[in-house]
């Protein structure tokens, strides 16, 4: 069920919120010793929510769509007295003594959190083979990698184990998962949610926000997370704009914009094709494509790359003597990261500002753009290279479509367009200027509607 | 003479731009083979403007207090068809095609800019010792530094060659050639004054402003500088509120701020007396002495140095091969700067947004602070360490009271409030919360009033 489905059977009393944390609870007791995606259940605390929960409904006082519905948080968010370890060695033992902001917010939404998703170790990677927590699997092939580093995230709203996860996004982890897992995504502009409470990967680059069923379920979700918050000092002051869901959704005239080089190049077929499909309904909805030429997208990633080494190394430069307390591919990028120079990060920030300015330009020709998520669908669990013409590390590959818009601080949305041969669900992201998230969640939501594919649920 | 006797003179027809113009050049040549505080002096395109003055001031077009005004500004604000040399020889030849915004609105304001002054070489150091444009010489004592960046700034000025001279401030190098001329000296906010068009040190630390005879004309100077600027991206959007001069300046209740530790721990006995003495004037006036205790100055000083190490390595890095073209000490900075890791700077920006955090709670104590400006008067040339209770470096000693205030950001003025047992001139420094420039000029104003040292001028 998805959050408005369920929001529905909650006020119609078909069912309560007790009842819906204990549908939660079995899916997870049947399914997570396979999926691998949770951390921690809080069984006792959530049930006390849910009590909470119908009890507020049955005195009138309603906290809106969140209201009684099992969620989940990814294991960076912290929770008063529940642990969080942020998928590593290092924080096995942590219990804060408060909640993360996006958790507050939550709380404050009625929503009860269930527990907490696996990820990749310090969410420093794509493939979530969590070398202290396990594996995630990927619900619609057991040996595939559920994607990365919300990959619990992904995995867990895609079994339907909750119908809405938080992620946390500095390079595509949000969006990767998503695509892989067949989930929608949602990483909004960069200071739009706040991180207070979040173990920080990268302050430059790291975002927050949900993994859910369908695209009205991640409006609803930003609609309670949006906003200003003074103890983020990267935080926006810009009046939030809620998306309001309408039906059917309208995109007529809308400039779309499809950027023939970078991100239709080096990607399998499959997902070209589902990406342009989505295109041509689209168009069909009275949408107007607009083929259109970005800057280059590769020195975009470089710098991502270069600032996320740096400032990932700078942030766990207390614990790099613990060396045996990480997974070797984590302890290999932060190694990598303490070797840069100064001067490469500086100039890496530099040259950052002066792409802003050039990916910019963009939005002369379109409204928003729609690209693939990723070149291909899930990669197998072990696997290390991808071949799209030549071989490419599967975290180079997974990361090449999404990392770039993290530098520019755009918001995105990936959700599902279509299947691959193998059966293997296929993402599309769309993008728009900062602050336009009302705008991409209303051509997602008009996609999603077009394609059709909401029916479509792994077998387990 | 004074921008406000001047401007008096120039309204009351006693004398005319072209006359003021005259003079300024005159003594320019009179004394600039000694003292070196000047690269380019631009007759033909002074006396142009200077006649324009004139011709406006007679139509009824009066563009305020600095109108017709002869003026200097620094060799790294890029000045259009004149040669702009950051007193480097890597930009020995460099004719901008553009203004710098310090120089558009001096223009603007009807300002004559007679020349660019020298400096330290690319505006990293304090000495002013130039190898590439001379050694800048103190109008007070020959055989004494002028202090620096802003050397020639500093020179020009307290040798009544011009009555205002445009400096820049990284780490002090506005108010050590201040202090050590004997000169007025503003650093504003960080955001304050646009730094479009100006040669950059480092991003995070660089500040546009002026040297004066008096307190009233840098006040002057800052209105027709202050304001919003969309070319540089730290421009601040904050409302400028101009300072306005009265008479006499009121001070009442005011409270003024000693920070016992720190900046008056290893200072000359003279420089403390004479500060002290001020802050006595100040309580006679009506204020009230608060004596405060800040937060580790030493830790605000090293994070200013890693960062300014960085971002000037960053910036001059496509340079660094031409090693023939720096003098010793720039290049040695140079390289230390390209020796840092990317960690430690990124770490150092931490530090700082929690210093500012800490520093900033002194506000609940004092309305503004009252310190040294530098420990001692101004070193001879060639003098590598100053002797107060061991030795240390001349360039950190002169930077050691300065240097944190431009990781804070606060605006500091810098004036005179005596002299030393061998008759050199002693600053005091004003500080205050960021944008409460109107704050430190009204209690500057009040100061060199009560002080009365506006007569004394160095005998040349």
């Amino acid at each position: 069920m998805t959050i408005q489905e369920t929001s529905t059977a909650l006020r119609k009393k078909t069912v309560s919120s007790v009842e819906l944390l204990n549908e939660s609870l079995g899916r997870i007791a049947a399914l997570d010793s396979k999926l691998k995606a949770f951390i921690t259940v809080s069984v006792e605390t959530a049930q006390i929510q849910a009590q909470q929960a119908d009890r507020d409904l049955a005195d009138g006082k309603d906290h809106g769509p969140l209201h009684g519905v099992p969620v989940a948080v990814k294991d960076v968010f912290c929770t008063q007295g529940v642990l969080t370890t942020c998928g590593s060695k290092l924080f096995a033992d942590y219990v804060p003594g408060h909640d993360s902001a996006v958790v507050e917010r939550l709380r404050a939404a009625g929503a009860v959190i269930v527990g907490k998703t696996n990820m990749h170790e310090l969410a420093y990677g794509v493939t979530s083979t969590n070398p202290h927590f396990g594996t995630v699997r990927n619900p619609w092939s057991l040996d595939r990698i559920a994607g990365g580093s919300s990959g619990g995230s992904g995995s867990a709203v895609a079994a339907g184990m909750v119908p809405m996860a938080m992620g946390s996004d500095t390079g595509g982890s949000i969006r990767i998962p998503a695509a892989y897992c067949g989930a929608v995504g949602l990483k909004p502009s960069f200071g739009r949610v706040s991180r207070h409470g979040v173990l920080p990967l990268d302050f430059s680059l790291d975002h927050m926000g949900p993994l859910t069923r369908c695209v009205r379920d991640a409006a609803l979700t930003l609609n309670a997370l949006a906003g200003f918050d003074p103890r983020d000092p990267t935080s926006s002051r810009r009046p939030v704009t809620p998306y309001l869901p309408s039906e059917p959704v309208a995109i007529q005239a809308l400039r779309i914009g499809l950027p023939e080089n970078f991100y239709f190049e080096r990607v399998s077929p499959s997902v070209a094709t589902a990406v342009r499909k989505a295109a041509q309904l689209a168009e069909e909805a009275g949408a107007v494509l607009v083929p259109v030429r970005l800057p280059d997208v590769t020195e975009l990633n470089t710098i991502g790359r270069i600032i996320l080494l740096a400032e990932a190394s700078a942030t766990m430069e207390p614990y790099l003597d613990r060396r045996g307390d990480f997974g070797a591919d984590v302890l290999a990028l932060l190694d990598q990261g303490r070797l840069l120079p100064a001067t490469d990060y500086v100039n890496a920030q530099r040259v950052r500002r002066m792409l802003l300015r050039e990916f910019h330009a963009v939005w002369k020709q379109a409204d928003c753009l729609l690209t693939p998520t990723t070149p291909t669908a899930a990669p197998r669990i072990g696997q290390s290279t991808i071949n799209l013409d030549g071989e490419e590390d599967v975290r180079l590959a997974s990361t090449r479509l999404v990392r770039g818009i993290n530098v520019l601080g755009w918001p995105a949305l990936s959700l599902p367009c279509g299947f691959d041969e193998e059966g293997l669900p296929v993402g599309l992201q769309i993008l728009a200027p900062a602050f336009q998230e009302a705008l991409i969640l209303r051509v997602g939501a008009a996609l999603e509607d077009a394609l059709g594919l909401a029916e479509r649920h792994p077998a387990l």
